[in-house]
This record gives structure tokens, sequence and C-alpha cells, in this order.
């Protein structure tokens, strides 16, 4: 049977991205060595990491003076990397859920936080006052738990930093109005282990403290990411999967079947007598679509969970602190498997 | 040609553990999907984690009290990670070569260091009182840029903490000696990506000041290294590899095979008139094998690379820093590797 792959991450990669990485750790460029036995410094993985970087750069239309790193420690490790580079004093963090709560805690360490917050998660706060002498405006793009998305860049005078973990290449971004957006890869890019990083290069350098030198994003930009030993097969992953989107009509191709995809799906969700959304609509992730089942019908929660399950639709089950159901439909997921879960929902609405 | 890999990390892994990644990443324990698009919270993935450690600790022999850990960030996050969770006050490093005095570097953002160093980094510094005051005593197993190695683990009265990123599985160790051992994975054990840890729990929670959530090993301990997403490629790749020491006559077998093979390589190195080894004999390291030319044949040294190279050697030139050459002889080198090396120092050798 088809197995339709709705995991929030790690997730779907493009075939095209597997079946090189595949061939890589056979042979790897034709040294004759996996890619998994090469070393960082040859000069075949040295082109990867090039051109990973260039390409990662032409696809967003990143500006001069930005760099573009790959680390790894997952974004999670970001979360303190950047009050340690960027927080002087003060920073304003917009909390849509639990990353951002996570990312908050972090940056409390090493000063004070203006925190942001609706009476709850399922839409994004919008009409709040920013101060001009916060050293940092952080929000999170894409919350993948609570399924809202910022459709639009910000406009704001103070430097904006971005999680971008789960949004990242989904929607066209204009990289000029953001200071630093990372993120980890293992949603839209890469399988997990590798962070990626977009850094404008003027907003380093300003902190009093010391920063330990994995810490410090000037060690990864002066070596280009090659400080220490990088996450080889997840940076060659993530250079297929641009590939990927290259040929397939760029970041604006990618939107456009990302907006198809959850049309499909939302469209279902607010049709079907069985489903509701738990998102405010404006508000709808592109990404992560979390539905739940109307009151009536809650008790046949565990029994769609099953049927779907039986149908070849994988990891559809919401977060555990959620609940209810959440479709991942990243940029690699096709809309078959889209047209897949809505004829199971509308099979399901059928029997009862 | 047939190639013998001697790259020093990235390096050369079992076969075994290679094909077994390529069959997950076409389809995982029979999922369907891909190990690069595989939740890290599917019961299948949960079942590599589990299964890793358990074997980690089997082979190690890890007693009671300790927990192993396997992390993104590299070693180079450990040098900063160890003084986080560890240091009070102060600490000696016995500085070994280029890994110690990164690790002195992060150390001292910390607290005072107390640095033991020899003349040159060509042995291991030995006689050395260690103040009883300290909050650990910090070593690098073995120097994979100078071809150093302690054969034996120390008796001391302190916490002991050592990075075995290239010593690791090499050598049968034991655990309760230590504190706490960290090391890459990308020598003896995986691809590049994971770090592993093996701790003794009571020796957290002494410190004063905060930890950042990420870099507090507590963190890791309390969420099985699953707090956040983990390297998920590397670490199953750790674990085919820990199945082949296991099916390989487990840590013993392992060194036993390095014992020959560094004997092999070392006699040569001692007999051929142009070449001749860098290191006090009784620290020469089982893993990185480091030799020059003698002073007569100097001129020689580029012709000699490019003639091992055209006859499939690979990675065996010095690190940058200390020139000359370099033959890596990780666990997964086959001993017919060492032999071909040894060949081409002998032909090379009756041409001049």
């Amino acid at each position: 049977m088809k197995k339709h792959n709705f995991y929030a991450g790690p997730s779907i990669l493009p075939e095209s991205a597997i079946e090189e990485t595949v061939k890589a750790l056979q042979d790897f460029a034709g040294t004759g060595l996996s890619l998994a036995s090469i070393s960082h410094r040859s000069k075949e993985f040295d082109a990867v990491m090039n051109e990973a970087v260039a390409l990662f750069k032409e696809l967003l239309e990143i500006p001069e003076g930005y760099s573009v790193l790959f680390l790894g420690g997952g974004a999670s490790t970001q979360f303190a990397m950047i009050p340690f580079n960027l927080m002087r004093k003060k920073a304003m963090y917009v909390n849509t859920g639990t990353w951002s709560t996570k990312a908050i805690k972090e940056a409390k360490l090493f000063g004070d936080v203006i925190e942001i917050k609706g009476d709850d998660f399922f839409s994004i706060p919008k009409n709040y006052d920013i101060p001009s002498d916060i050293d940092y405006l952080h929000i999170t793009g894409n919350n993948t738990i609570y399924g809202t998305e910022y459709h639009k860049d910000l406009d704001v005078n103070v430097p904006l930093v971005a999680d971008m973990s789960s949004d990242i290449f989904g929607r066209k971004i204009d990289v000029s109005k953001y200071a630093l957006i990372y993120g980890g890869a293992q949603k839209n890019l890469a399988p997990a282990g590798v962070t990626f990083v977009i850094i404008k290069n003027d907003i380093l350098g300003k902190v009093d403290h010391k920063i330990p030198t994995m810490l410090n994003y000037q060690t990864h930009i002066d070596k280009n990411s090659m400080f220490n030993t990088p996450p080889v097969i997840p940076i060659f992953a993530a250079l297929q999967t641009l590939k990927w989107i290259k040929a397939n009509g760029g970041v604006e191709g990618a939107y456009k079947r990302n907006v198809e995809k959850a049309e499909v799906l939302y469209k279902e969700i607010d049709r079907n007598k069985l489903f509701k959304g738990t998102v405010a609509k404006e508000d709808r992730s592109l990404m992560n679509i979390c539905f739940v089942m109307n009151e009536e019908y809650k008790s046949l929660e565990t029994e769609f969970a099953e049927f779907a399950a039986s149908k070849g639709m994988i990891g559809i089950k919401g977060h555990r602190s959620v609940g209810g159901f959440r479709a991942s439909t990243y940029n690699a997921l096709p809309l078959e498997s889209v047209k897949a879960l809505v004829e199971v929902m509308q099979e399901f609405e059928a029997k009862h």
C-alpha cells in the first residue's frame, strides 16, 4: 500500500534528494569512497558546501552582507545562541506556542524579555507596540504544533529574528527585512542533524560578555561552517533538496503548490461534518494543518486515527500537547497525498 | 583501482554500517518510508535509539549510574559544555595538542585552568601533581594531529574527563575511572553529525551558574537524547557500527586488530630508510600513525604523496598544522589497507 508521509518533522523529502544521497553513500562524486567516510576537508565535500550556500542564497535572493551557515545542534541550540550573540539588555518575543516559549526561556538567561502573547495559540498576536530600544524582536514564522503561520514579512524598525524551521522555502520572503533567520532543516530541507542560519553580518560584535567559540556566529562565518566537522550527510541532502526546489519553479513554485494543497485540505475540513479547523482563518498554516473532530463526534477520534492509518496515512496524530490531528504538508509532500487524505475523511464521514 | 581510506575523520566505517544505512534510506524498518523522512518520535526510531544506547553500554561494559547520550554540535561544543556543567572554580587540563588547546580556551571562560604541557606534542606529559581541590582533570585520549595516545586509563583521585573522539572502541577502557567521556563520532563510530557522551550522573548539579537548556547534560539525560530532534541518520549508522564491533570480537577484537595494524606500519616506518616516526615510542597512537621523510629525503615529500595517491592511498597527508604524513588506522580500516601502504612505501624506497 502507498504510504502518505504527513510527519511534522523529520518529514518527507523530495525523492530525488534521497536517491542522490543513497548514490553518494555508495560512491561519492566518483571518489570510490562513501559520503559517510569522506573527509569534510576533501575538495569534493568543499564543493558541496559551497554549492549549498550559493544555491541557498540564490533561491531566497539573499542580499549582500548576509552569511548562510550550516551548523549542528538543532534550532533548540539557536534559542540560546541568539541571545548569547545579540542580547545586550532586552529583547521582545512574540509567543505563538511551544517553540517560542522555549526560545523565551533561554533568552531570559541573558537579559529582559518583553513577551507578547495572545489569549491562546490559535491565532498570531497582531497589534502591539515595539519599543525602539530593544536589541531584537523574535518571532516564530510557523508554529508546527498549533498550526499558525505568518503569511507576510513583518515591517519593523528593530532587528528582526525569525525561527523558520518549518516554513523556510515554503513561501517567498524578503530577507532584507530580517537580521537573522534560523531553523532546524528537518522539515523542508534535509534529514535531521543540520541547522541553517541566515545572518546579517553587521549585527554581530555588539555584546559585552564572552561567547564560547562554538556558540559564536562569527566563528562559523569566518570558517564557512567548517570550523569543526559539519554534519556531512545532512548538508549533502540539503543541497539535493535545494536543487529540487530550483528545478521545480523555485520558492514561488513551492509556494503555489503549498497554497493549492492547503486549500484542498482546509476546504474539506470546513465542509466535512465530522471535523473542524482549530486556527483563526487568516493565520492558518500552509505547512501544518491542524484539525479536530467536532464536539458531537469526539468519540470517533481513535477510530478515525486507525482508519486513516489503515489507508496508509502516516503521522497525522496531533502533537501530544494539543491532541486532534495534524497533517504536515511541507514542500515535498505531493498534492496526491493531500487528495488521498481528503478521500479518507470523506469515506469516514460516509460511514457515520 | 581499490581505494584505501586513511582519512583522519570523517573516516572509514564498516561496509555493513554503510550498506544498512543505504537500505534504511530506501525503506526503514519496513515502514515504507525513508530513514531520512521518519519522525524521531516513531516507535521504529525510538527502538534504534534504545538499542544504540544499550549496545554502547554493553560493549564498553559501562557500570550502573552512567548515561550514554547522542547529541549534535560536535566535540567542539563539548569543549564549552563540560566547564558549563562541571566547572565551579578550577580544573586541570593536560595539553597534548590542537584539540586540548581548543578545550582549554573554552574552559578559561568559566574558571581557572591549570595547564600541564610538555616541551612539544610528540609525547604525553607524565609526571605531574594533581591538586585534590580541582573540579576535574581533562585529557585527550588520542591526539589525531600529533599521533599520540594514552594506552592505559589514568588512576586519579579527581573526576576524570576524557575526549575520546578518535580512540573510543579502539581499546578496552575502564569506564568507572572516568566521570565523563565524550567525542565526535566521525572516526570510529558514525558519519559526521553525532557526538557521544558517557556521563556519571552524580557529577551534575554542582555548579551555581545557570546553564542554557541545550547545554545542560541533565536535559538530555532526562529525555534519553530526545529533548530535541536528534541526528537520526548518524545515530542509525552508529548502531550498525556497534553491531559490527560486537560481531567481530567486541572491543577486545578491535584492539587486537588495531595493534596488529599499528605494528605492521610502525615497523615499516622504523625500517624504511626514507621515513621516520615523529612520536615517542611509548606514546605512539594506534589510531593515527604519523611519520615524516628523513632529513636527507625531505625533498621527496611531494613525490611520495603523489606516488601514494596514484596507488589508491587516500588521506595520508599530515594535518596542515604539522605536515608530513598520517595514516589513520581506525577500527574499520582493514589490515589489507595497511599492507598496501607498506608496499607503496617499499616500492618508493626501491626507486630511491
